[in-house]
């Protein structure tokens, strides 16, 4: 009946990195902000404050910037780079944990066309990845992407639920449907074109989502995670977490108006939140739950 | 030495309007936040809470809506619908204030092309406007945005400042200039092609950041709203508030490293903030500071 | 009908500033973000990136920190310090806009008592202060808070108002009004017992608001502007910004139970909106609105 | 080699809830966002959208509020009651998990003493609770508490860490140390008394933090855990997430002044981020981690 210490990691989060790529006429800009997390042999200094096993986060996040000298790549990349650095270097880490956010920039037009090194941020969504590296276990990547706000405008309703003393929405056979897509896909190995593979990801995701007749957002959330890997082979999970954002449509009548799908109110709370995962029925356990 | 009632006014904040227009072929969405503020002869209610010439909020919002059925348009243009009517049918209140966030979105790319009614939301800025419609001073109109980040990778200096005794920034003759733009801009009348308009501000903005070369955030903050007001004679006045985005190069030094402006840290606080108005010298004035 | 410069200002942003003053026994600790704002002879900066007149944000920021090892002490002195140096020692100067947020904090209750030098931070409300120093107008000092939310379960009621075609708001004479405090306070002069003036004028604004039979949120408004005024002779005008925080309450008549003003959905958008502010006739007028 | 539906889960999240209670003289407030999770038999809605097995989150979002027309009591047993009916009237439905927010208030302080029916809002932390009922593997409570924000002037040092080629961070003896405090806490049972309970943690947590010489934040973590499952036995697991919020000393050297531990830059990126639980070895599997 003894008190011991369960599971735990630690490690540097919010490293801000912009980093700049200079060719002869046009420059390139990467914006990431990358967090770490480590574990192992870390006992001792939770139990007595020995820290001989500490790497500070203070050095990790020197570390980040160290490697980003010899440029960063693709944030897959850079984060197996990280990964795997801490990993081999520190005897008492077993296993670290990198994610990353990217937020993309778009060149602006300027007065005579393309401007070479001026950029403005594009805000539609923010790519992501997380490596964990672990000496014993091995090496998985998860790509990913959050903050993408979508809607149909139509083909979608809500019939046929389930009913109790509770109930009072009425069925619906065409409503809006929106949400802001967080997903993340797990790939079957440690390399690749991950430029290539998000692109195509993304493009999948927005088909699927603008070309399914939905019946529920789950139905929705199915179809984009099966597009997905049908058309993916280097990935074996999708994880989609969709928010329903409802649109209520108002009710004009007492203003002497009819409201054909027209007006609506985009409610904040509450909202729906459907979550799930898309698999290959062979696809190999996960290191970390995506 | 009375205590008396000074400025006062009052509304409806955060009414959140998707309106959807269903054409044949094509659907259109519009969303928008819309925030109302009256004043007039409020002394009443706030002296002894006799309401009578308080037209509640609840009604605003219910405007807000009931005008959408006859569809929104341009901000500017839902905008004035909606000042002038609160003044022209209350006769307790003599001025209107419509301040209007549009959210811009994009047309989703499906399998097969352009998705008729599906839309990700482009998260670059967002479009504001602000009408003020006044029963004795007349109506005015300032478009705007917000939230649109750039990005310079060179081409901005930082010499030649005032010294003091606390002083201990280095002079630089390349660095990172970037900001996120929030302007808005007086128009000297009541209509014309607010689309057209709008978009032209936002591509002298953009074309005059990227094309300036900085000594300092003020000179580009000034070379920018010149550019539009050189651009569009609809226009007499524009602000700008630009916050400086510091991004800080990282020392690789202790690590054997050199760093050719190639690795950034981007820092969140603090930051410099530069604000401005540049106009017309025949600008008449305005009815509410920009 | 020349493109001219308009006002402007600049400066640093979001200063971060926690100062620990270390008794024999017990600590305390000093928390705020500091915003410095300057304007003066600054055409030649804008016009043609002349910085000879420009004393930079970074050194802004090292005269904060500089400052603070002579001690902070109230806000509102710390604020008058700052700003009577820029305008002192930079002749180019001729305003400087001091704003300061102050967080508090708790001494923590150890195992055996008060701990000397453990904090937690006090979450109920953000102190505030705005200095503005002007070579030729004088000095002006505003106390404030923000973010102190509200609530009173009755004396509350909403009838008697204004009627027209899209009024679907039934009369109330029992409501929930809740509301976050932004309240600011303009003082007479540029000394006083800051301290004892914010703790009272606090009080004040909590007990109107809970004192006050609110029959609309103006009404309420003007109970605790007067009632701050009524109380301390050192001010001359107060300024209120008050969000109707709506809660709704819930049908439950569908699910056969009745509802007598205990189930509530608390809304966050869209929201009332009131400001206000309540003065002495004979107050001075402000260096900068309220 | 098969695409297949992994684990899913839907339901109401964000429902804002706020219960009056009206004694003769004195009112009570509980204000809570509710969160409802369900997953079971939910394979056909996800490959057909056939929803006959799907309680809408509509009318979960119903049942929350019908159920606080009974009283809500503490957000345990709240949560207890609403995971219980999911499970026990939806066949489908194998698990329900609740989750709760609860912000507290303070009674005003009028001006003749407490307010019978008056509240403002304490920020000092949010009180949360998830409740798991599942109809084959049982039911769990987790209590919990989140943005805590505490603060040590002293007793904390960082010495002895590992060393390597980016290590660039001096040795420290006496530091500042912060952290928001994120803790959950796992409990043996399913009853008990839930207000004294929690009362008892936070003070435990509070008390440790500020009685620990801290040589890491792991140590503290860890200190903090300990403390708690020492005094309660109706607990088995404590999960803490501290980030480490980095106060930096000041050099005002270059000002000709030294600076004894009294003036920090308070950063907010990047941060340090600690995780662990602490356990008794003898705690049954968790149902859901931590």
């Amino acid at each position: 009946m003894a008190i011991v210490l369960g599971d735990n990691r630690y490690g540097k989060a919010g490293v801000r990195l912009v980093r700049v790529d200079r060719g002869e006429a046009w420059h390139r800009i990467t914006d990431l902000t990358v967090d770490v997390a480590l574990s192992g042999e870390l006992t001792a200094v939770h139990l007595s404050g020995d820290n001989a096993h500490v790497l500070p986060t203070d050095t990790q996040k020197n570390t980040v910037y160290a490697f980003a000298a010899d440029g960063v790549g693709e944030v897959e990349e850079f984060g197996l780079r990280l990964a795997r650095h801490f990993v081999a270097t520190q005897p008492a880490i077993g296993r670290a944990v990198v994610t990353l956010a990217e937020y993309e920039w778009d060149r602006i037009e300027g007065a005579d066309g393309p401007a070479p090194h001026s950029f403005s941020r594009s805000g539609r969504y923010t790519r992501t990845a997380r490596v964990v590296h672990d000496a014993a276990a091995g090496t998985e990547v998860v790509s990913g992407l959050r903050g993408l706000t979508v809607l149909n405008t139509t083909d979608s309703e809500f019939v046929g639920y389930a009913v109790d003393r509770y109930t009072t929405l009425p069925e619906t056979k065409d409503r809006i449907l929106a949400t802001d897509i967080d997903a993340r896909w797990r790939h079957r190995g440690t390399d690749g074109d991950w430029a290539a593979s998000f692109a195509a990801v993304r493009r999948a995701l927005l088909a699927a989502f603008a070309g399914t007749y939905s019946r529920s957002l789950q139905q929705t959330l199915y179809a984009m995670g099966r597009q997905v890997l049908a058309e993916r082979d280097e990935l074996v999970e999708v994880r989609l977490s969709l928010p329903n954002r409802h649109h209520y449509l108002v009710d004009l009548a007492p203003f002497g108006r009819d409201n054909p799908n027209a007006v609506f109110l985009a409610g904040d709370r509450p909202y729906g939140l459907v979550e799930g995962t898309v698999r290959r029925d062979d696809a190999p356990a996960a290191l970390v739950e995506l």
